[in-house]
């Protein structure tokens, strides 16, 4: 209810600040009887994890994770999984300068207005960082959910700033730093390195996929599976835009286009995104989000203090200059997320429901 | 849990199907003492409804509402607010063609997979025709945050199919049944004609916009504002992308000039869209949707029929060639069954909190 | 969140005033494909129903309850199910006495001070006739289990005033209008005559059981199987205390007496009610309420008015001298609708579990 | 939903097993800008440690709690609290014996056919253990309440076993090893001697009250401040039974003897014991509850194992053979919780409403 909570059958909540002692979140409903062990949950931390190339903040932690309880002798109990992660490379020092102003564009002012009180240590409980115990939970759901029905996630970078990065196949992506579905980035780097020479930085055009969808997941009217994904990706730090399949260019479509035909053998077109009434169709989920550029950049902005004055904010520190470029695997794991919890409700109320015939699973986007 | 309800501390639960006995939906949390009466809920019924012009469909229903508790002599008396809307202009004959088969692009396909059973009469439970309820909620939303805080809320159409709506004034909006904001709609009458000729249908682009919003609403990690007002709006019929501030256009910014700078007067832009690290700024609140082209169509579609098997489908009936036209109501009663949510919310957890300074509250978009 | 919802994955949304047009609930989550009538709900609301005895309130109304929506061709859809109560027999003026003054032992003074307005009609909101909708709810609940588990409720009553009722077997519960497992009621009857003569109230005790319980159901630590069944039986009006198995006699109880061995067969005690740890064992459910006398008797009590000024209190109308003789449904559909729920939560989370040898089911008590 | 979290505004996420490396809680909803260290918490925690007395389990560990978030130079910031207790003391090669066969009266037997799995260490999850988390939960609301509206909470034993105590006083009750109300605990000293002589254990009634409670908290139909506190109760290890008020005595009397008259100077007496329709009168709150023997005894039971063949179970180890003794702090937190989650629950729907009066607190039990 406080915001911190994620799911409804399958809850991950949330706790820790940029720079306090540690990091954490409490997995609740995780089915009993799943093999889970940290090695598990680390592989999408190290993908997600900064300090790993020039371009993104140069803190540098292991983010080594730890499973405090909820498994017994690798395996689930049903119980619930609480996973730590230790803060230790916190320079609060380094944010001295800001406590008494906000920086444009970030979440100080309205912090600051809704609690009368903010740890403003790198940007305390607002910091990207607090995405990490989001990935490691969704890299629990992704082994569940991979287990139960084969379901795949993967995402990748489809624009930097105002360069269109084309598609020229998922085996790129884990192949450079920037997530970037091309054999050579070699373009991309440049840009970046500018950039950050500039004190700037830029927005990003993420794509998702969730691959081996169930038919039949997502709620009737309120909480449909895509407007889930959409709170679940809206939610990600500065997303500001999020689609679904053909998402805005369905506005200039005719109904005779977009609606994908349906045959024996599948669905020859994806634009619905793999959901229909707010029900998935076995199609592939089709996601894009636009991340806004970051506010903390090295050029001087105009601003107020806290006591309502004119100032200037120089933010220092180390920063992403493109907070998209980590986050392809916190994508993934929102989408997980969202898919788990609606696998749950499903059994739930439909438990006995006898698919109707050979589910239909099938894209050719 | 089952998709039905809406909301966490201000909840509407919405009941009924296009052509069952009545439709519905039971508001709990409303704070006591507020004058009610059907008038004011009536009103934005009156311009969701159907029937109004020739290019909407032709089912004519009065919709008319009726509240069956939580108001005594003439004020809310804090417990729940059930509102009944009966079904009067139900035609089934016109949907027993396709009980047995799936509209491409439609929820037929999804709802018979999810349920193993489902009301083909008018779409059953997945017609647009549950937004009613919806819209009614929303109304007392509106009149207890207008009376709490002098929020108001306003929609309009953006984009029809490819034609981009140039932006007069908001004083248009009434008068003209697009939700326009400009003074001559011929040329939309005439795409309209056009369309309905063709058999097909189109998409539209709605703006929504919520002023006089308190600084200060939305949880700090997955129950923010913006991820709130993502779901609302991706969960509302035909709905394949949202915007909040600048959107997608984020992406190619830069963050010297995304970030709204501050000044004692208030923000003089508002990229942020009213938002910043998923709590409210007291900027306007401005989102963006992206609504597809209705699947009902008359031309013929390639599907299949529930054994699997290949077939034609063509809809008759009364259906909206865009139901993009019906939408800004829609949405407007969406934004404010969030902010409603929120600031209970807010009241619950912050009460004590005083504002420290006057709230700064400006918008030059 | 407002306490007008029961229950999580299988809700129940309650609505309505003693003397507004009408009462009634959705009911969301129940599973699709159910058959299920008007019929099926009319039976118990049939034995809740006022007027059957001259022991009970003499308001007579038929509670024909009518389902607005979530049934196709007589088959639940898996959507919500409305329901709605008309109220027929208001006599209104019969309250205008005690609008300005609080009846001692009746909500009247703690909802004016909670909402500061109030409906004091038949006592508005915190009447037992808000009861019904949860009856009618229930009795779905109860027909899915039964369908599904084989599951089975019973109520009776076991002690009226200082009479403490022998029981001698169930079939007697159905043939007097005490709900007591006896042959014979004349004691009862000249007990209940003696008491409305004398313008006073009695309190009640009442058993409910279940059988054919499935093994498993209930979480581990806070929302146990016991504790919904005491929350649930404790929000019924005018209860006061709640046992499961052997309850308060526990107290005295030696370890080495108290756990319920178990056998190859079964276990031959049931003294934990159906319940350890929290989770069902597949024994019967026993749970025992205790049930206050009616705060609204004929006899003058000193009170206050609204302003804070002593008077004196009569309670004229319609009034139950012992509410518990209409308990005993109430309290059988508020156990079906705990299990109810739990049975969903299970197989969202435990689907997959194989139960480990046949399940042992015996009661012996 | 999967039962690891309390309350709905004031939540309490409880992690961890006996025996696993930690256990602890988040807290969400804690308001902002209340001072709050570790050893606030800290107290409390000492209050129900193990290894006290001869008379409760030997296992000794210091409880320490750390703060791992949501506060920020010594005041909570209003994001997540997260509270860790390491397990330092763990023995687990006592349970060895008992991982294949069911303890009578233990929730062996049911998490077993639930979960499929099961941790047998110390009782896994199942652990009386867990109430620490509980405890350092309650001690945050408590200093809340207490800072807030001057409430106040204490418990007391009412019985031991066959023993009734009478009591003498609220002051004695810190003052010996059984929270008992009286000045020479001399015969329960002898009591628990002979019990533990002959492995066995008993049982006992705790009482517990709050005072200084604020009128008008509660919710009206289903979530009554009185049901909730059942809930609360119940959910607590071995307990049996729950009371509010006169409780099962309330049978016996009269309306005219058992509603507590009203006047200018409070109430007289407190037969509801602090709540009428569900919502708090400002009567103190007084509850009282049963708890049963320990399962966990040194005389050998009849059982069966998990093939389901006949054994013999005696449990060695560390054991309470009164958990009772133990559980007034527990009692404590649990109604602090309850309280406290009422408490903004309140703020969020009714902040607005005016208190007709001033309000009536008076108890003269």
């Amino acid at each position: 209810m406080s915001g911190n909570t994620f799911g409804t059958l399958f809850t991950v909540t949330n706790f820790g600040e940029s720079h306090g002692p540690a990091i954490g979140c409490v997995i609740d409903g995780c089915p009993p009887a799943m093999p889970l062990s940290e090695a598990d949950i680390q592989a999408d931390l190290d993908r997600r994890r900064p300090g790993t190339s020039r371009h993104v903040t140069q803190r540098n932690e292991p983010d080594a994770v730890q499973i405090l309880s909820g498994v017994y002798e690798g395996q689930t109990t049903g119980t619930p999984i609480a996973l730590l992660i230790h803060n230790t490379d916190q320079r609060s020092k380094d944010y001295s300068d800001i406590a008494q102003s906000f920086r444009p564009g970030h979440a100080d002012y309205s912090y600051w207005h809704k609690y009368g009180i903010r740890d403003p240590r790198g940007g305390g409980r607002s910091s990207a960082r607090l995405t990490a115990p989001t990935v490691a939970a969704g890299a629990v759901a992704k082994k569940w959910l991979a287990q139960r029905y084969g379901t795949g996630f993967r995402a990748c970078m489809a624009q930097l700033g105002e360069l269109v990065i084309p598609f020229e196949g998922w085996e790129h992506v884990r192949a450079n730093p920037f997530f970037a579905p091309v054999a050579d980035v070699a373009r991309y780097e440049d840009y970046m390195d500018a950039l950050r020479k500039a004190g700037d930085s830029c927005g990003a055009r993420i794509r998702v996929q969730a691959t081996g969808v169930p038919v039949g997941l997502g709620e009737p009217l309120y909480d449909k599976l895509d407007a889930d994904i959409a709170y679940a990706m809206m939610g990600l730090n500065a997303v500001k835009g999020v689609e679904i399949g053909a998402g805005f260019a369905s506005v200039a479509q005719r109904g005779s286009t977009h609606g994908d035909s349906l045959t024996p053998e599948g669905f020859p077109s994806n634009n619905a995104g793999g959901v229909l009434g707010g029900i998935s169709t076995g199609q592939d989920l089709e996601v894009s989000l636009a991340i806004k550029p970051t506010s903390s950049i090295a050029s001087p902005r105009a601003s107020i203090d806290i006591h309502g004055k004119s100032t200037e904010v120089v933010t220092k520190g180390r920063h992403d200059p493109c907070v998209g470029l980590r986050a392809a695997p916190i994508a993934e794991a929102l989408l997980a997320l969202v898919l788990m919890d609606h696998a749950l409700r499903h059994r739930a109320q439909c438990a006995d429901v006898l698919a109707p015939g050979p589910p239909i699973q099938a894209s050719f986007l």
